[in-house]
């Protein structure tokens, strides 16, 4: 039976792999990495890197595939409608990766930016290859450090106040209001800045980019004063790499209780 | 300057060490261990067992003291009113742990289990002690992989259903009312099982118990199928071990848009 893991890397530190995870990608003959086209290879060069340091060459396969391209001109919302035929794409592309390049002994594995279990199609398009019955395999998951982790880690904060929520959302999401019943709350996806909207009430901004890499850049404070610093930090920092990859968490005070 | 770790060691699984807590392990003079008493001393034994795999015996101290115990007499509920006290007291133990075990120019480490920025209250002990002034010292934070990480990685799924929010909470909130504008809820803290109360609903549990130990119990399914069977599971394992620790996500269908 072809047997696959989903690992789980850490979102940006490489010394943030788990020991579980080493062994994984030692244990694994074939590598699948999807590349999301220019603006992200320096992700798939971390990848590659992190191979090199863990595995001794010659091991190991590396099958490398092009990421179908995600329709974002819904205005760049992180999701557009496009999102399930993108998702059936990918699920093409990594049925034919498995089928082809995967021997019947053999494990594969995909690289999670992150943990697998936040924002990540990998294990959906797992099970819709599964359903198709085109091809078999067994798999598991390899849980990785989130960047939600990774930046309060770095702000040295919590996620939740004592005995209160935490929710964890979109910009997008966001953008139709702060969420209800919760005062602490985590904001991926987000290319709109969307905490701008609520610069006028008392809430604690802390934010991270490129979290984990040599060019993470770290912000915090009341979102009044924090955020046109953000939204100047983020506007350089876009422009210097041509991306940008960001978090932040919104405390809002008093806890409304 | 003192220097003190404070690292996210998983939620049970010793293999869900990062490289980075390994390397942090390894640069700390002190390691502080807080035993919570008999019923957890399992807890303890699996820090004592990290100590020995990676860091070689002779390059370190260990100090053990005794947490104060938490007034738990308000029907089991995770945090009682006595929680503030709580913390002041551990707060005067950790602040006389770092005083008079940890020297001028060494560096200290506090063993969190999963994630320290999940209701963990560690960091805030370490602000109160720094606010208080008596005693000096600079800290980082090494993320870990949570119970919640390590939850939905076992069971294969996702946090949050695509482009949607999720929550993480407790028990003892989630007996307050399933939470607003959300369909994906992670509980913790929960002594009551307070999932029972949704037995009625649409509702998918994803169930776990010492997940990532040798002692793991998993359990899924519609809520009305599960529920009892979790019950019963529950039950048994508590009686068994004399203590429990179990995390479950509630997927609600249909998503409500
Ligand atoms: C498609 S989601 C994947 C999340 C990933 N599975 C995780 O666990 O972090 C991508 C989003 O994650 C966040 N993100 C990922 N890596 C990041 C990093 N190193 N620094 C800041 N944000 C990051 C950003 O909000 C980005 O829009
Ligand atoms: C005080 S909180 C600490 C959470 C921890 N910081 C984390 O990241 O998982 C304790 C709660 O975490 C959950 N938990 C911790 N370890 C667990 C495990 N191995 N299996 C199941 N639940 C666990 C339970 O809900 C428990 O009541």
């Amino acid at each position: 039976m072809r047997k696959i893991h989903v690992i789980g890397i850490g979102a940006g530190d490489p010394e943030q792999l788990t020991l579980q995870a080493v062994r994984a990608l030692r244990s694994t003959d074939v590598f699948f990495l999807l590349d999301k086209g220019e603006v992200k290879s320096d992700l798939t060069g971390l990848r590659r890197d992190m191979l090199d340091a863990h595995i001794p060459e010659g091991t190991y396969r590396l099958v490398e595939a092009r990421d179908p391209e995600r329709d974002r001109t819904a205005g760049g919302a992180a999701y557009s409608p496009a999102v399930g035929d993108w998702r059936s794409a990918r699920a093409d592309i990594y049925e034919r990766l498995i089928t082809e390049e995967l021997g019947e002994d053999e494990s594969g594995a995909f690289l999670v930016w992150g943990d697998p279990s936040l924002y990540d199609s990998t294990l959906g398009i797992l099970e819709e290859i599964l359903e198709r019955g085109a091809v078999a395999f067994e798999y598991d998951v390899v849980p990785g450090i989130s960047s939600v982790s990774a930046l309060v880690a770095r702000h040295r904060t919590g996620l939740n106040r004592v005995a209160r929520p935490v929710q964890i959302t979109t910009g997008r999401r966001l953008s139709e209001g702060f969420p209800e019943g919760v005062d602490d709350v985590v904001v991926m996806l987000d290319a709109q800045q969307t905490f701008r909207q609520y610069a006028d009430q008392d809430i604690d901004i802390y934010w991270g980019a490129y979290i984990g890499t040599p060019d993470e850049i770290l912000a915090s404070g009341p979102i009044a004063e924090a955020a046109p610093r953000i939204e100047r930090l983020r506007g350089e920092a876009r422009e210097r790499k041509g991306w940008i990859m960001d978090t932040y968490l919104l405390r809002r005070h008093p806890a409304a209780e």
